[in-house]
């Protein structure tokens, strides 16, 4: 239960509603569970229905269109958050959760953007904060040039259940 | 056998002669199983010996070097068809998978293509049309600057089955 | 022995000391081992502290401020390296490695560059080279319009252990 209540801590810190709706409208699914591994989709970054950063991350001041590092970080913790909920879901509670072995984040950025690992800190921080020990992963941060809807960022989980469904 | 005519039914209606041949030239293979883990290299959508559809994808009318979003789902189909195939090959036939657990589709497209996830539901639409619930995945859509012979798309699947190796 | 007594051999003739420092600074991990799965961070090509390759390749001759296709090549095959060396540490010898599943070769590139293939070939030889069929991997090219750091290359692994943890 420890990890259910940080999580929402987490999640009324960042302004998340814990009911929010996360359901894909195509033929796929938000979280597949195959045997104890468990296989989140890319989570953009949205909190109400909105996406909370969108437009290339840039380096330096504010450009116009573009999102600066501290927005990317906000909107990597808001993706890597709801990625925790629908591991939540699927699994009624965290502490059904053995680890979360890779986490993969995805950064629109500009051409002369470089600090994709202090944007995936960000997200990785929010993991072990929940999680502990069991939210260390490994990790890949990659820069690219669009995502879905403009979004700045997209974090891809993949975790592993204490339980073989 | 349902799983493998309607793989032989989408292959026939998209013109992909099933005895293909998908072999890659390098140090690495189409398929690699490990357990009951099944690793499918990204495909590009080949087909007779062509990439189908080549530039990046951009929003609207067809412009000059570029694929248009139905050009990219047509290629997304065909990419996902491949995957198929090589999954068949590898077990014999489409009844030994157990399921498909997560699909990446990535998207060389301009800079203000934002459609990415209408481009991965051609590929997702496949996968269920063979599959049924089996094909049900967790997917990640990703925009980038480029990809292997200027392909517009390329797909990779991660998939299990029923028995180890 | 023989892998490690090969990964020993490949080191030396790249420059890298088989001590190399590779921590990363934040809560993830450079390898995560869960049950048999073993997950590699991306590595970027480090050489003594040094990325030996930034900027993006491009094609044909030398161009200011990008990486050829050759500089490519020996990144590809330094985050290879690293990948391997991180997998001998985990699990101290890399004989106890069952076999590589799947890479995945990110590509920082200019938009006229299409030969992904070729660079990602050089990681593929090299951990065939290293670990013979157990080495032998599903793989994805993927053309990107950054990287960490402003590296050329960035490299993931995911392999297996012989026993679970």
């Amino acid at each position: 239960m420890v990890r259910d209540q940080g999580l929402q801590q987490v999640a009324d810190a960042l302004g998340c509603p814990m009911d929010a709706d996360i359901q894909p409208g195509g033929h796929y699914r938000p979280v597949v569970r195959d045997g104890a591994l468990l296989y989140v989709s890319g989570q953009l970054p949205r909190l109400n229905g909105q996406i909370v950063s969108v437009g290339p991350v840039a380096p330096g001041e504010a450009r116009q269109g573009h999102a600066t590092l501290e927005q990317a970080r906000h909107a990597a913790r808001i993706s890597a958050l709801r990625a925790l909920m629908l591991l939540q879901r699927e699994l009624g509670s965290l502490d059904g959760l053995r680890r979360v072995g890779r986490m993969t984040v995805y950064v629109h950025c500009s051409q002369d953007f470089t600090q994709h690992s202090e944007v995936a800190d960000a997200a990785s921080d929010l993991l072990h904060q929940v999680l502990g020990e069991a939210g260390v992963h490994a990790r890949s941060a990659i820069g690219v040039c669009q995502l879905p809807k403009n979004a700045t960022v997209e974090v891809e989980l993949t975790a592993s259940a204490r339980e073989a469904a």
